[in-house]
């Protein structure tokens, strides 16, 4: 298994009239979640993409919304994979609020497209040695 | 039970460099969906939160992303309301491309919270009342 | 000279903590509306990245803020084209409140790019002929 | 004078088709630049808003796009204040490549409005002492 915390503030553009981070911009924290995840084993997602030529458009999305976000609030992104990918990788997202409780969580599923033929393929290489050596 | 249909267009600030519509931005396209809906039957969120300080929060999305949106297409957002709502509102949004295919599908559920104790309440009567003849 | 007025009305997912459509949503108006000017007139922006290669990045934004807009409100993007481009194209867009008030103004210049050299090219013989007529 | 530096990575939903920043969402960086130089001096804008009740509507945004910022790429945005604020406040933000160009330029000018008359005020007391020891 593998887990990832990151930090990320809420921010005014992010908020709404509510006065809380706008529903649909957790899918923000999502991204964020997953590419920085990767980073921090060493992988560059922007390098799968531009090297490999594989990109992972979202095919699911599964999310609870538990209590708001509050503007300038520091907020933990958790991102956690439970099992190594096939055709489809799955990420675990927590959402923490600044004093630690879980206000929000996701579940988004991504798959692998050549970006030169546009079929969907394994996961590759690059992103499955990276992972390996954590299941 | 009822159904409304608005188009809207994807917008350069929208895409990814996938060249598709962000799949962050969806969200954007329920809410579109859901407020013109009731627009289309003489209900206005605007005025619920207003006149009768009722806001509604999104407790759940549901979403399957089946095909991308490209640049400048001019989507469907297909709202639909399948029964009349309790403490729990609940919209299905079926995203058409512009040849009419369904490549989004989504599953919104929303709270009702009185803006002036933050309490969960029933559906308003506002709202109730302007749904009630299409069931 | 060219003027094409555009409505759109402001979503909540474009408000912010203020109530108010947020400052930076702004340019999005201008997108929309030199691109909706452009299909007044039957030019089509993705057209002419895709079949002509020229794209058209933004290189100046001047914009002054005169009244906030709110949500829900429908607005009408003014864009205005005051001479032939050259090198460099610049639309004005006014943003008028639902009654009919300039509540927002900006220059906006853009370039316009070959695509497959990298290159600043002249207003590509697509947009021009297009434009011609109104000058 | 005040500068200081914030780094901000480049989102795949901040990003457009052309593969580069989106045009529009400079303005979060000035936002977040703003913010932080802020903080970094121990003042919150959340506190001025909630505490004193003053917020900071931006009525002025001049910018020049030099270069992209492409996916992924730290960021850095520069934020100074060249003097201190009388009733209007002017933020400089060059924000800057990885590799240290300065690839944007913007100035930014906000007031200062009183949340529960909705009049311009002076900048507030708590503001302007925290900025003296600076200037």
């Amino acid at each position: 298994m593998l887990t990832f915390d990151y930090r990320k503030r809420v921010r005014y553009g992010e908020t709404d009239m509510m006065g809380y981070l706008y529903y649909g911009n957790y899918a923000q924290l999502y991204e964020i979640g997953r590419v920085e995840m990767m980073r921090s084993i060493g992988l560059s997602y922007r390098k799968m993409e531009e090297k490999y030529r594989v990109m992972m458009p979202v095919v699911e999305v599964q999310a609870r919304y538990i209590k708001p976000a509050r503007y300038d609030e520091e907020l933990t992104i958790r991102t956690t994979l439970q099992s190594l990918p096939g055709r489809i990788i799955t990420f675990f997202n927590d959402i923490l609020s600044e004093d630690g409780h879980v206000i929000h969580r996701a579940t988004v599923r991504l798959v692998f497209i050549n970006m030169d033929t546009g079929k969907a393929v394994a996961c590759p290489p690059y992103l499955m040695d990276g992972l390996k050596s954590y299941f």
